[in-house]
């Protein structure tokens, strides 16, 4: 039943989120839509939208509160170890166990797309930036003298790869039972190219 | 309209799975339903089910072609190139430019999950052996002295770190557009993990 004004305006929006981010974690982002997060909350789809643009507005706000979910629990695991490598080890160990955590919420961050000519809002890039950031210092504490490119590079290159691991794990496609655990793969992915990257540094 | 005895049991199903690549192609793995295949090739959903046990069974067998068609351009690849270390490199870009090339039919292999209880069949894991192979070949003439165990820890790590980079850029996903191409990371991934990796071969 629709109720009209016994919420503000920051109210309705936080509950908007927070009944998306319920259905993202029960259905999977497929089972987002206007209608069923107006209904949720007991409002109108048009009440729903004088808080949102369009339905992708709120997903990016259900989207960017995992990521800071995620980034809250990379700070932490960044900051207990003090060994440098360790430290991106762990950043990667973290990122698994979100990963499989949070499945749904997870995956909704990179199965949803904007339309076309829609742009990233600043304060949803400033998520995306602030879990580069992360890594890229985790680097630099290890390679203080590579250049910010290259420290880009490696922070680019290490992530994607430990997304890799973690998203063929979640959907049971890394088809590796028998030979390694997911853990074991991120340990070798990033023993072997810090090792080699950070030799590359000195040599050069 | 439904037909009836037009088609031979052989010809039914490879007709059924021309239509069911065909709705991924254009709609991805979502837009696969019984009655659309069906209703594709003039056929009803009973006489289909006679061909097939499922929709998952279908569903694999369109699968089977996506991971049949990757595999003769990897072995292409992999041919081309004489120095092994490169021909890692060309198989990666090769999966990329595969990915990039036929988006729909390539997630539709990492999305599809089989019911609870349900076992992939032989011939579908034979094809994804076949794939395994083929990494595990490239880096057996790398270092031909490392375990079986060595080796497929290693190809589980690379295959997954350049999926990785993969489906974060097909999903415009990869937020590296300034600072580098998906092939650099790829070029970075391949050079150190390799690097790495065989040092430690020839120091253990």
């Amino acid at each position: 039943m629709a109720r009209r004004n016994d919420h503000s305006r920051e109210e309705l929006q936080s509950m908007a989120i927070d009944a998306a981010r319920a259905i993202i974690s029960q259905e999977g982002i497929e089972g987002v839509s206007a209608r069923k997060v107006a209904q949720k909350i007991g409002y109108t789809v048009g009440t729903l939208y004088q808080s949102f643009e369009n339905i992708h507005d709120l997903v990016l706000h259900a989207n960017a509160f995992t990521l800071s979910e995620l980034l809250a629990e990379l700070d932490v695991a960044a900051g207990a170890s003090r060994d440098p490598q360790q430290r991106v080890l762990k950043i990667a160990e973290t990122y698994l166990r979100f990963a499989e955590g949070h499945e749904r919420q997870w995956a909704a961050v990179f199965r949803h797309s904007l339309p076309r000519g829609h742009i990233m809002p600043d304060w949803y890039q400033a998520r995306v930036d602030a879990l580069f950031a992360l890594l890229e210092n985790a680097l630099r504490t290890l390679a203080p003298r590579r250049s910010r490119q290259s420290i880009q590079l490696a922070s680019r290159t290490l992530w994607s790869s430990v997304h890799g691991i973690c998203i063929l794990h979640t959907g049971d496609k890394l088809f590796s039972d028998s030979i390694a655990s997911p853990q074991a793969l991120l340990q070798s992915l990033v023993k072997h190219y810090l090792h080699s990257w950070l030799n590359e540094g000195k040599s050069g």
